[in-house]
């Protein structure tokens, strides 16, 4: 399980081993950069050959990449839907699924809320994967995030979960607590 | 010169000679199109196949694609940014060259008019490269008109022509109608 947090300035790339009962552990987690200065065509260039080698090295079985949505902050919206574009193109051409979620879909899953803040997503991301500190930058954290979050929602056309139930977010919370209490 | 009208629909693909004397020649176009109801790794797959067939067989020495702006079309404008950014990385994997140019650039450069309509559009990309008949769909005679805008202007960044020079648009225009006129 991948999951990019699109950006040409920092592409958040996270990779995730999810058990049958929804535990999961840190495989790899990184941010590809490319230069604000470089023409768009060599920026695009650096981020594919970035999320190319983690899928080469890393053989994920389903690409997750955050949905860009064109009312997102203007100046950056286009170069986020490309990189977005070729984390897509790179899926298909490794033979792999890809899916996309809102961030308000990975804010829900991760910390049960969807308008968390950056640090309640690094926090959560952090308790579920016992790491020792918290992943930064928070496009790390975030493409740690959307893996998870599809891991447990699966695709995203899937229903909701039964009502009643524990979601994998409060399941996940629940679990963190009692670690973080141990 | 190969001139990418980015889409996931129809994605237009036209390639033209350009000689020092700025006349042009028709060398291939043609229109990649992906099924809408295909997942969209898939569809940004066969586009990427498409502009990727035309690179390896006309090998032009530049690609120019058209700038997506946020605030067009909603429904469609994340895919066409997709689009975009897949023509740049490839355009940079195959070691060329890419360029960006607005709508209002493209219909200037083409017509003389930044606010033409598309059957101005398609008419006077049919005049300059002596057509028979009018390229179609749009987006065809869209990507001939973004391959001829930046034969014609050089860079996005490039200075403005002379001051009372003829545009290049506006000799193409006086060359046609004389063209017409035979």
């Amino acid at each position: 399980m991948i999951g990019i947090d699109p950006g040409l300035t920092r592409c958040g790339v996270g990779v995730v081993d999810v058990a049958p009962d929804r535990s999961a552990r840190l495989v790899h987690v990184g941010v590809v950069r490319s230069a604000p200065d470089a023409r768009i065509e060599k920026r695009l260039q650096t981020i594919a050959a970035g999320i190319r080698a983690a899928l080469e090295e890393f053989m994920p079985d389903v690409l997750a990449v955050e949905r860009v949505f064109a009312q997102h902050n203007r100046n950056t919206v286009m170069g986020t839907a490309q990189a977005s574009g070729i984390a897509l193109l790179l899926a298909a051409e490794h033979g792999i699924p890809a899916d996309t979620h809102t961030p308000t879909e990975v804010k829900a899953a991760i910390t049960g809320y969807g308008a968390a803040d950056k640090l309640q997503v690094q926090t959560m991301v952090a308790r579920i994967l016992r790491l020792d500190e918290l992943p930064t930058p928070a496009d790390a954290a975030d493409a740690l995030a959307l893996a998870l979050c599809h891991a447990w929602r699966g695709p995203s056309a899937a229903a909701a979960a039964p009502a009643g139930a524990l979601t994998p977010a409060q399941r996940a919370w629940a679990d963190a607590e009692r670690g973080a209490r141990r």
